[in-house]
């Protein structure tokens, strides 16, 4: 089969760092589905894998994990889905990634992909569905409906993957008001085409826009990129026992910071209950499920902005060279070998 | 009326650190109680004031949480208590201290003590249940009776105040897995009569002696000293999804450390209601109740181990002295001027 294999520790702009290859197609083991894959997203993982050396979390030079794609076989145990099944997922990252033309995914973290979509439509949404989902609902326990009035939940960088993700759902299944953050026009334009009732530049100090409109700061942060240069910010916004759950890996943050008002930090790494096989990781699977309808019932749209038809390396160089300049808004999807 | 006063930024050793006084008795703002002071506990964040330069938090001299009392005179607006009621409370950071033989609290975080201990064994309370209960039962989010078998705790340090508490606490109320701390013979036995399932020695490495008890990890950490110390450990033990609440102020931990298991960091501050005059303050009010039900009905016991007659200088410096100890076992009282 196709692939498309990284050299981890180089630069996008080296040629070497992508390469087109040739791989045995692999065989499903217990509770895997074989995966003709049809479409793909790009997340902030797959770069900083790349970029980081000697080696991938799954020891693998195949990355990528965000799919869509057609089940062709299913290993023993398989009992959620059959051959022909239009599925979506994120996988796991101590697995081959998705950047192939066949793929292995556990069932528990696969559902079938919304039936309103196409493959690329797709392949946008699991990893910053299941990220946004996470965040809001396990790590913020954000309650449904009116019953979550009270909440005010910040989304930095909100046009961004899990930000757009994040607006859609805390939109439609709560009732928090919610701000955004973006610097251009078009990204808050964006943001608030997702649900976000304000947004905020984050190119200037956010302490007295975020509390033009939440006098009383907020009760909740998504923090998905810049948690050094903000945390201060954050912390100063965040009402007493708030709530911020971080999403890249800052090195200099003062959690300190954070005692005077009792407020948690959460981290939310999307890959925990596949890498930990805990035991409700089929949790993962059921929230792709509800997306699903969420989307086919036309309350949650997908985030695509951008497709690239052809799966290969020159594709996936311009993908990590687009992601790496922070610009992005929404999602990126490659289709097709 | 008396009060002992305190040089804030002095060694326990410097005599000038406490000065018995003479202050004007306070009077009564709205939902105010003032208190006839019987009892006083002494705590780490006594400690921690008196020693931080050049001012305590509130601006006043006079420091102290955690008083049993009798209500002599209520200010406008309380309706939840009346003149002779025998109560118990923490108090707030921001306001004068306890340590004075008059004092106010709001009603809205005081409640009657237990009717069936003494003003002594009452004042040993209420700032170690109130830190055990928000950290179970808020931040963790323990579930109550059997909803918790597959839950984990281990209570660092737990002979100590919050410790001995926070293991009755959930020995009564649920069925979590409750592993303790101590480093002597004497504070393991006083750890176990409180609840521990099991203690480890906290002077070797905790890995191997927790897997020992619990394979899979801890869902649950109470961190209550020397957090920087053991940090790595709580790290590695800690299961996908897992809860850390520190009580100290580390300064070298590695939150990233964190990241890869989504574990998320809790802060339990006592005071976060009250000097940020929260919505649900009166919480606080109604967790004193429900532990002097506890404790009426013979579920939970005092932690009082150590009592001096006399609310002086003299014997508050004895009591900062042991606590700085480290070495303390339940808590130490003082009682009377």
């Amino acid at each position: 089969m196709k692939a498309v294999a990284v050299t981890p520790g180089l630069q996008v702009e080296d040629p070497r760092s992508f390469q087109d290859t040739e791989r045995t197609v692999p065989i499903p083991g217990d509770r895997d589905l074989l995966v003709k894959i049809e479409a793909i997203s790009v997340n902030p993982i797959d770069t900083k894998v790349r970029r980081r050396s000697p080696k991938t979390p799954s020891g693998s030079d195949v990355i990528g994990w965000d799919a869509a794609g057609t089940v062709v076989a299913i290993g023993k145990g398989v009992s959620h889905f059959t051959l022909g099944d239009h599925v979506y997922y994120a996988g796991s990252i101590q697995r081959p990634g998705a950047n192939a033309e066949y793929h292995l995914v556990d069932e528990r973290i696969a559902a079938r992909m919304p039936q309103s979509l196409s493959f690329a439509e797709a392949a946008a949404l699991p990893l910053t569905a299941l990220t946004a989902w996470e965040t809001l609902f396990h790590n913020f326990q954000l309650p449904l409906g009116l019953d979550s009035l009270d909440r005010t939940v910040l989304v930095g960088a909100s046009a961004g993957g899990v930000g757009s993700m994040a607006l859609q759902l805390a939109r439609v299944l709560t009732n928090a008001q919610l701000i955004g953050t973006a610097s251009r026009q078009e990204s808050s334009a964006w943001a608030k085409s997702m649900g976000a009732h304000h947004v905020v530049d984050h190119r200037s100090s956010l302490i007295d826009q975020v509390h033009e409109v939440a006098p009383d700061g907020v009760t909740d942060i998504i923090s998905s990129q810049a948690t050094d240069l903000h945390f201060s910010e954050y912390a100063e916004l965040l009402a007493p026992r708030g709530k911020i759950t971080i999403l890249d890996s800052p090195t200099s943050v003062n959690i300190l910071e954070l005692k005077g008002k009792s407020v948690s930090l959460h981290w939310e790494n999307v890959f925990t209950r596949p890498v930990h096989q805990t035991s409700d990781m089929k949790v993962q699977g059921r929230i792709l499920e509800d997306v699903a309808r969420l989307v086919d019932s036309g309350l949650v749209r997908t985030t695509l902005r951008q497709e690239i038809a052809g799966i290969n390396a020159a594709n996936l160089r311009t993908a990590h060279e687009v992601l790496e300049s922070g610009t992005q808004i929404g999602k990126l999807v490659l289709t097709g070998f």
